[in-house]
């Protein structure tokens, strides 16, 4: 354990992963009904939980406040020549605190809440840097209200889609509307984007969502990437036909087709050595009677990988392979890519310092990708980008029984005190590898 | 074409064909909804249908009446030492004449109404038979309206389940208060069935309602037979999950191996040279989101094959392959049988005088089972039984575009009529066999 968090003045101070797990479930509570967490982007929820996080922000000796699009912002002044300076360009560390509906607590909070408990931490022991920190909790990474994700990220990055303030909630209510009844100001969105040149970088703790640093048995890894995904939408067409009638070689079964794709797709992923995943979730077969030929059958297919160009052959590759199946069976196919992100690779220089931390704090450094989205994928536009993930019970997240042990917060915020406190730009880095030359 | 339908009299008749699409047309008007034809069990439009199936056998010299459960039955005597004479035993044709909802117009009433016009047609020559016939219009084949099919040949063959009785339709009303309502007494359906010695055999023409005779550019073809079916439920459980973070070495994807089962089933089904086939009509994965690992999957599977030992040892064989497939993927099977109907096979007496009738009529003999159910499969309880398919457009069927051309609905009307004046019973076959010896 860093001593850091042992003592102060002597006194037995609560650990960093203790304050945290207090927060999150004070912050949890805050939600639409108190049977499911819900916490959607401009809601009342969302209005209490800011003023929530803006007061831990200012008791951590941060000036904090809403910036135009909600997310909640708090900025810690750094050090130089032995004074406090404002101006200085800003290490931003952040995650989100929205939720989907029925939630668990953690995911997007526990970045959040560790990243203000780090700063609480300096500030209780004086400690300021040769930069600002900034902590930032951006207020729709989930997309549930408007079906459109990163809304918070995309604010600050400047790539922020003015049209998605017409879109409308299922209540009719217009983005624009639910800002301006959240006391905000939806034509002046543009004010809450940031220069490049005011962040050294942005670093995200995030809870994994996924089971692998539990099969690996640690708390923390280093995320080597946030995958970019593509989804296709398939339609299968082939003939209906009575099931006791229509002999085996005569049928053109839409659903036999589709589950040979199915297959395809999964073996092509099950081969693939560098983190490809490919997942068919949906499917409906029509007209679905037990004894009657499926005549058609739609499915989706959703398909990830650390880096575009993996992911991009991999796409062709396996709509090649529909093809062909397609083609062979008489089949008729229609394919749309309805959604596509790019991969925010993290900076190796940012990953460095991750390992370093993660090292430091008496942990084998273990690398992986992450499969979900997160605010990194706007940030990355205006800033380099690093994250740390957390481990999470069962790999299980978006749901209530999504858990974070208390000796995993605990190291996962101590990873992060101690990049922080060991921080270097990358111009630093650029210089002391010249200078090591 | 045969003499006996081209003139009588001298004087230009309707082929039997022609009279039978006519009345075909006529009965399809009878229909619950204009624009849809529905004809279920009990209605008012059965009710009707009845009626007219009555006028149209005692215009063709029939004693006719409805039975206990609404079967239309038509007597044609037959002639002893020169003399009509009740009491013969009879050689019974028939169909039915209720119809799924939104139904073609031939499946049922093309089988009923060819046996009324063979027999008219024998009326108005004057010809009667050693042995009597009779046409059955079998109320319920389809099971609409109760979810329990067979109902009418059922009760002819007494092996009807008194406990149907107090099934209920979807509106409440049961099986009961519908026969009540239609002037029947539900308390002597017993009176509907008939004695074993009643009847030389049962034959049936139907239409195919799969594509095999269009194949084969054959407008007629022998049924080997009624194949019996099993139906099963499969639920595979495995692990939902988010679909960019959970490795593809690490899931427990259940729609991935229904996939599997689904295409181990079709190539089981496909290299089976006897006729098996299997088919997976209905499919369901949940959650059922683009972005989630199908953690359950339910889907159901169909098999039907010309005889209940081969059917039965590719259900075992199949049933093995969905184990051994869950296995590998650690996912949870449940699979239960939800029905199971045995094959009812043509006798082989009655297929070699269908082939003659065939043969005789010029066309090629070509045998294919049925793998739709008729209901010779309740009649079998009493009587042998044979069948005489005809071809429909395309193999469609339970569909409006359900259709007949008139050159195959009078080729299948000769071939019945030559049946039914050449028809030898078994013991005749036998005494012939043993004389040829």
């Amino acid at each position: 354990m860093s001593e850091n968090n042992a003592t102060i003045s002597g006194l037995r101070q609560i650990s960093l992963g203790e304050e945290i797990i207090s927060r999150i479930n004070e912050l949890a509570a805050i939600s639409e009904t108190p049977e499911h967490l819900a916490r959607v982007f401009l809601s009342k929820e969302h209005r209490a939980a800011a003023e929530l996080l803006l007061s831990w922000m200012r008791s951590a000796g941060m000036r904090a406040d809403l910036d135009a699009i909600g997310n909640v912002c708090g900025r810690y002044e750094g050090l130089r020549d032995g004074l406090p300076r404002e101006g200085l360009p800003c290490l931003m560390l952040g995650s989100h605190y929205d939720t989907v509906r029925d939630a668990g607590k953690w995911d997007g909070p526990l970045g959040l809440i560790a990243a203000i408990s780090c700063v609480a931490d300096l500030n209780r022991r004086g400690v300021r840097l040769p930069f600002a920190i900034e902590v930032t909790g951006f207020a729709d990474e989930e997309g549930v209200r408007f079906a459109s994700t990163l809304l918070g990220s995309r604010a600050v990055a400047g790539t922020f889609d003015e049209s998605a303030l017409n879109a409308r909630d299922v209540d009719g209510i217009s983005m624009r509307e639910a800002l301006k009844n959240f006391g905000l100001d939806p034509d002046h969105i543009g004010a809450a984007a940031r220069a490049r040149q005011e962040l050294l970088a942005y670093l995200e703790l995030h809870i994994e969502q996924g089971p692998v640093l539990e099969r690996e048995n640690l708390p923390v890894g280093v995320v080597t990437a946030i995958a970019g995904a593509t989804r296709l939408a398939a339609r299968l067409t082939g003939m209906a036909g009575h099931a006791g009638t229509v002999p085996m070689a005569m049928r053109r079964d839409a659903l036999a087709g589709a589950a040979e794709c199915i297959c395809a797709i999964e073996e092509f992923c099950r081969t693939d050595a560098a983190g490809l995943v490919g997942t068919v979730g949906y499917i409906h077969a029509a007209p679905g009677a037990t004894n009657v030929i499926p005549g058609e059958v739609s499915f989706t297919i959703d398909l990830r990988a650390p880096t575009d160009a993996h992911r991009k052959l991999a796409v062709s590759d396996i709509v090649r392979r529909i093809e062909t199946i397609a083609k062979r069976r008489h089949l008729s196919l229609q394919l749309d890519v309805t959604h596509e992100n790019r991969t925010a690779p993290c900076a190796p220089w940012l990953k460095a310092q991750v390992a370093d931390a993660i090292a430091a704090e008496g942990f084998r450094v273990f690398e992986l990708p992450s499969g979900a989205g997160h605010d990194g994928m706007a940030m990355i536009d205006i800033a380099d980008v690093g994250m740390v993930f957390v481990r999470c019970r069962g790999g299980i997240s978006h749901h209530p029984d999504e858990h974070v042990e208390l000796a995993d917060a605990d190291a996962g915020a101590r990873v992060l005190l101690r990049l922080i406190e060991n921080f270097r730009s990358r111009d630093e880095v650029a210089v002391a590898a010249s200078i090591s030359r």
